[in-house]
């Protein structure tokens, strides 16, 4: 008997250890999830699984395989939707400082806007206001952005510490700066900001020139030129007003500011361009033909009376268009949950039809749509094995979600920023259940509200109106 | 010495008498509040206070006189926003349990909505829809709203349970309804239910014709008779659709809803009419004339691409206005939080100018305009002495509500819903923090996701789609 018990209890060790083996060591589990994956199917799992391997996706699936892992952390999302983190693919963070000044004041931007950058913008400046919007729009679900001001090294900092993706992109434009005298020394803080952060995991450092009108020819040239060179973005804004219309076609006889970016050797596979509100047929196919990426900030752009985008049509005919907010003191917030139903609603109207740009669009603009803006789409924007571990959690439960016939719609006509629960980027936990836990929300909110004394005296002072 | 010291001490007992006796006793001080009181002057405190008794403000003021109360409970604000409650002035709230299905169906009033009413609507499922929206709006700061919709007073018992208030409108419609066969049955079960609330604190009662496409003339006439002889509102759907103005036009050779309801002495003081999108300057006149109030409802209207209501000329030329959010199919959220960026920036783009509509006029409409347009303006919509206690706390140190340089701003175009922290009706707190105190949250939306599994079923066995 006795060597049969033992021979027993081996067998029994041995299958243990075999099941032991037989079982991946991931670090993190989430299961039980109403799963949006925006694969290139669209594919939705109910009871859904994803599986996270240090920062990387290694499985979505029905959660049947959910014994084949040996998972370090396991989230019960209990029917709550998991989903791609959010791609917000314009911004200038650091404006939050600036947030609910002077809104609605005429020619914002060259009245009331540069002079009061001219006085304000500084490295405490930029600081300030990075962590401040980087904690707003990580509680709003977005994880990856694309940003353009001075002092960007400053915002990499910030990212860095917090945990996001971004693609920070230096501001050059023509006349003097807070870091910079003329375009060609933005061209230089551009050049080695690109240098320091060329090999960091989750930045990418990119050059922005401010728009067409803002910069010569010859310096458009030499900035597209850079880029192909060092394999970086450019981020720019472009055919968003009138007055830039205006001024490109007297520089250019008459072209629109799409087509003598084109003629200028401008247009490319590095630019993303935002807001192209003034685009023709004629600029569409020459934005897609140069694969450039197209940030879409609705918000922005109505609250200016500056129009709406041809989003539509451009997403219908597959270009790379993804949502933007424009900055805090444009849209005036950052997580880009805030525009779904604007840009779901806003283009039904005008176009006259109530099944125009349905909630599926505006979520896949929001997601794969904005990666591919941001030519990002290999590492980002879906829920699938081998990418970046990027995922929220959204509140299904919140009053205002219930009940869920079509999580598509749920999300764009009835989600807001605080309805996102979790948010992970490459496979860490940066939000848990509302609370961030990277940084300190308090001390960054205290630092902004004591930061605001110094701008509402620095306006008052100016004579400004602070409203 | 003994003397001296004894007559010390009886007159510092009686000091002490004298300072309690001088203070009044109160119910609750809300104190250190950025104060929006939404008075004739739109006064804004900084450190204010409101002190309410019972359920009445008794003062609002800069807190100097903090020592003359003795309150029960003290809220130190802490520098939160403290404002009137919101007033949703048009909702259909039991639809909640609708909420995100078949959203961009042509035609979905008549094809989808009739339909699935005709199959679905009973006590419970108006019990259930109007439990899930009221918890939905109380926590998004709606302490007042108005209802149309079958089965009212079912409605009504979830709103004396939970504590808000509300008018509410029993729906009359000329084909069978759940609880009424025809248009007259419609006007019976009105009448029994406005006799049954008419002296209740916080309920109003009302009759609410559909529309005048889907009543008679003579029916319209009825109720509006009706309505003045025992004092109460009739809700109703006005100048909404294309289609309405040509069955009308049809009626009555060739007029617009609005002049039609004029023309059959339908238009008076106890109107309040939802959506008013097709309204020339004759109409508007005649709306002012007959001291009509309006629910403007923008983002149900943009939604359904049914057009942009002149809402800014009726606000400008001193109309009953008032914000709604529509039902929660149309809207789809329920607080007019949620409305106020889009009225904001949606009139600026259909008006071309960054100008139009500023931040002040929208929280205008979402307190005393919306008071105005349900005729209760002595009652409720700003915060003074002598008016009902409905008042709601907004978080400042969230994160998007970062700077506030300019409260209406920040109110328009950065907050949202969950940023309201508390809200209070007839001097009782409601929700706290974000906890409703009144009813069981978690049971609630639990009974809603259960009865949309049956919305589901009947759905999917209908052979329409549930997306």
């Amino acid at each position: 008997m006795k060597s049969i018990k033992s021979l027993f209890s081996i067998g029994f060790f041995l299958t243990l250890v075999a099941q032991a083996s037989a079982q991946t060591p991931v670090d993190l589990i989430i299961k039980n999830a109403l799963i949006l994956t925006m694969d290139g199917q669209k594919t939705i799992l109910e009871n859904g699984m994803v599986v996270v391997s240090e920062d990387v996706i290694v499985s979505v699936s029905n959660g049947s395989d959910f014994e084949a892992y040996d998972a370090k952390e396991i989230i019960d999302a209990k029917g709550d939707i998991v989903m791609p983190g959010l791609i917000n693919t314009h911004t200038h963070v650091s404006m939050s400082v600036f947030r609910s000044l002077a809104d609605d004041v005429p020619d914002r931007l060259h009245r009331y806007i540069f002079p009061l950058e001219s006085k304000l913008v500084s490295r405490d400046m930029v600081r300030i206001g990075a962590n401040l919007g980087n904690i707003e729009m990580l509680k709003g679900g977005v994880t990856t952005y694309a940003d353009m001001y001075y002092f960007e090294d400053e915002v990499a900092k910030t990212v860095d510490k917090i945990g996001m993706r971004a693609v920070l992109g230096e501001t050059i434009i023509k006349f003097p700066v807070a870091d910079a005298q003329n375009a060609q020394e933005g061209i230089d803080y551009a050049l080695k900001f690109i240098e320091e952060y060329k090999n960091h995991p989750r930045i990418t450092p990119a050059f922005a020139p401010h728009a067409p009108y803002t910069n010569t020819t010859l310096v458009l040239q030499q900035i597209s030129k850079l880029s192909q060179e060092l394999d970086v973005p450019v981020l720019i804004h472009l055919a968003e007003s009138q007055r830039e219309n205006e001024i490109i076609a007297e520089r250019s006889n008459g072209l629109s500011p799409i087509s003598y970016m084109n003629d200028i050797g401008a247009l490319n596979r590095h630019l993303v361009a935002a807001h192209v509100i003034h685009a023709d047929a004629a600029d569409i196919a020459l934005l897609k033909a140069n694969d450039v990426g197209i940030a879409h900030n609705m918000s922005a752009n109505i609250k200016s009376a500056k129009g709406v985008s041809p989003a539509l049509e451009m997403f219908d005919k597959g270009l790379r268009i993804g949502l933007g907010t424009d900055g805090p003191m444009s849209g005036n917030t950052l997580s880009t949950i805030d525009e779904f139903n604007q840009v779901a609603k806003v283009h039904k109207l005008a176009n006259n039809d109530r099944a125009a740009m349905p909630p599926i669009k505006v979520i896949e603009m929001a997601t794969i749509g904005a990666a591919r803006a941001l030519h990002m789409e290999d590492k980002i924007g879906s829920l699938e094995a081998g990418k970046q571990a990027d995922i929220i959690i959204i509140d299904t439960k919140a009053p205002n979600m219930v009940p869920i016939y079509n999580p598509y719609s749920a999300l764009v006509y009835s989600a807001n920023a605080s309805n996102v629960r979790t948010s992970i980027v490459a496979g860490k936990i940066l939000m848990r259940d509302r609370k961030i836990l990277t940084v300190d929300e308090a001390k960054i909110v205290q630092e902004a509200q004591d930061y605001a004394k110094i701008v509402r005296k620095t306006v008052e002072e100016s004579g400004e109106k602070l409203q």
